[in-house]
């Protein structure tokens, strides 16, 4: 039982019931949306009290946090507060990508704390282990990937990605593209390598029957990767970004078929001016499977504001279609994001999912600002500061800036413009 | 002489050189865009050693950066800070809006000690005076006004927002649109205020001949200002909006007839799905005259973070053809902007800037982009750092985050995919 497999039947799940519910719409537009594949609910079928999030093409665009451990900062506290700090300033799904320490202690520490949807990449628990066991990732057995996605599954994550596309005939125009930044997937990087090194196939294409019967068994959702995401301007939208966009699309085509439930990975480094033509063709080619992207990230050169810029192409990616929004923190190329890091990126993420779902027309969406906009109008100060998005920041600004006059602030005074207009606009 | 008057007598001048040297394109390019209207390059012709900036279609988007003192906050000495901020991160205009302390002795100090092109808006001398000397705003006469234009344009400010498109038919189509959040323009309300008050018609519309002949004299670029930039989403391009602008384009007609260089200010708060339609319709209506916009805002939600916002909405719109960003800092809607604050609006804004020029595909800009990202498939921290567009965050993080193996960074460490797959794709 999944909830493609229930939708299909006309089923509706308690699952369906609950995005309707928060969504503000018809439970049988998200029964239909889910039987098509165009809406997603990761919730795995072992997880205890998660909080439903419904992703996909009429919803309102949600935002994921990464988070997780690194060779060189590998502790479990820090993971915990940089949960909290994900949780509390908004993020809907968390992913453990964490690559050092105990892995299973650390996923299964933040599965039993954490409300929202968990999601994790198998293969680097494979990969990690190969190389502390048999010295290398690429000596890692093909049975040692699939062992980690049927454990993590059992545990009760509720997404993994996957990178399935990676195929020999990928790499090959990958080969033939002669790009700047070659591969910046970890991931990705670790199946290229597994594959040149041992000269096979992808695992994950090959034996995707199999990668379809654990997602199926548990109703965990696949996530498929994009392991050749452009990591260059000048690399985006290539042959090999869209040669893999291909086969993501037949796989995604098949894990429907199994009532698996699919979402799709993007870049990734694009430039403004193909943001919108990379979701138009991911809904195209994967027959609107919900799109997760990572940014789009519309320059390079911005480092440690990294956020902003993937505000500025997640917002166009959203409000083009793209339906998922992987936040990039300020640290994004230079470090592991730290708990300040992880707030500043879920926020700007957050401002780029709602301005796109105010553009894309999502219900309710434009409703907030109104509500906002009225209080200012009137100067209301705390009212409007507590709707704000996030109104920590604003709140200290206030408390810190206080005006002569308690209903304008310390920008115009007296010569708020709100303030001249309604004395002489009233007559 | 201006530099309009020049060019159409097919005069090169040097700034026309300098600009053509700068963005690397053709002389004639310059030249012809300058006859055109559709470039403008604002050099008072009393000023001395300005940095030439030019403004327009085909050239490089540039930022501005609001500075200067309100009734709750008037240094000098914190002007002279945040004019240091704003040049060190990167701005290529600066407008002094200060309302408060002594008006002239901050414009005279900060045009002595910036070499960036400097803008004001004069009315907020005429206004603070009359409301210092004769207790009200309203009370001021249309003479103050224009003095304070022939003052200001005297002692070399090189572009002056006056908002000559409110006429009394503008605010009748305001008062039947019903707005959320009526006037937010400063200088729009009190004109606004002043009108209604005195039963008059706008001072700066009627007697629009005595505009140009001063900005003639002194080649002081108008910026024809948005007194009916909504406030709002919800009040985003209705009829009170392109009322203004249709009378806007005419104006920018006749400052052309006249040798006058123009260009216009547009919004403000508006949807992401909004934006290139505003932009389209500017350079429909006033054929092509460069357009500063002041963000736009793309949600009202976000307070505290209104520099990200702005940024998703000037990327946007600069890409789309807006040609002059107007900075937002992370205090608007709550505060003067502080020295800090004044630092992070600009770089938000040239990454909306630098975003956009990729996308339109200004000279040049690729370039950079290719650089960085060569560098950083490398893995050469320090010279890749050192490209960034504001790499003062980004040493600091690599600083405080040192990872293990010096060819790497702590988000990844060892499993890096640059390095992972430079490893195995040599082969």
């Amino acid at each position: 039982m999944t909830q493609v497999s229930e939708a299909k039947k006309g089923n509706l799940t308690k699952e369906m019931r609950a995005v309707a519910e928060q969504e503000g719409v018809e439970e049988e537009f998200v029964l239909k949306r889910v039987a098509e594949g165009r809406i997603v609910i990761p919730v795995n079928r072992q997880r205890q009290g998660v909080q439903v999030c419904g992703i996909g093409a009429g919803l309102r665009t949600k935002v994921n946090a990464n988070i997780g451990t690194s060779q060189d900062e590998a502790c479990l506290e820090d993971e915990r507060r940089k949960m909290q700090a994900a949780t509390e300033a908004g993020a809907d799904t968390l992913m453990d990508l964490s690559t050092s320490g105990n892995l299973r202690e650390i996923r299964r520490t933040i599965l039993a704390e954490t409300h929202l949807p968990l999601g994790t990449v198998p293969i680097y628990q494979a990969a990690v282990e190969a190389a502390k066991n048999k010295k290398s990732i690429v000596e890692m057995k093909e049975e040692d990937i699939f062992k980690a996605i049927e454990q993590q599954a059992e545990e009760g994550v509720d997404f993994i990605t996957l990178h399935c596309g990676i195929t020999l005939e990928t790499l090959a125009r990958l080969k033939k593209e002669g790009r700047v930044a070659d591969v910046v997937s970890r991931g990705g990087a670790f199946l290229i390598a597994w594959m040149i090194h041992n000269g096979k196939e992808n695992p994950l294409y090959k034996n995707y029957d199999r990668v379809l019967s654990i997602a199926g068994k548990y109703d965990v959702t696949l996530s498929l990767g994009d392991g050749m995401r452009p990591g260059s301007i000048a690399d985006a939208t290539d042959r090999a970004q869209i040669q893999e966009l291909i086969f993501l699309g037949e796989l995604a085509k098949e894990a429907r078929s199994a009532n698996v439930q699919v979402i799709i990975e993007g870049p990734g480094h694009i430039p403004l001016n193909e943001v919108e033509t990379n979701v138009l063709l991911e809904k195209k080619i994967c027959q609107g499977a919900p799109f997760y992207v990572l940014g789009p990230l519309v320059t390079d050169v911005a480092l440690g504001y990294d956020h902003i810029v993937a505000a500025i192409g997640g917002a166009v990616a959203a409000a083009a279609g793209a339906d998922f929004l992987c936040y990039v923190t300020p640290s994004e190329h230079l470090r592991l994001p730290d708990v300040e890091d992880v707030k500043e990126g879920v926020i700007a993420t957050r401002i780029a999912a709602h301005a796109a779902d105010i553009a894309k027309g999502i219900k309710g969406a434009r409703d907030w600002d109104l509500k906002i906009s009225r209080k200012r109008k009137l100067r209301e100060w705390n009212e409007q500061i507590a709707l704000a998005l996030h109104p920590e920041r604003a709140k200290k600004y206030r408390r810190e800036s206080n005006p002569k006059t308690s209903d304008v602030c310390t920008m115009c005074g007296e010569y708020c413009a709100l303030k001249v207009v309604d004395e002489f606009f009233k007559t």
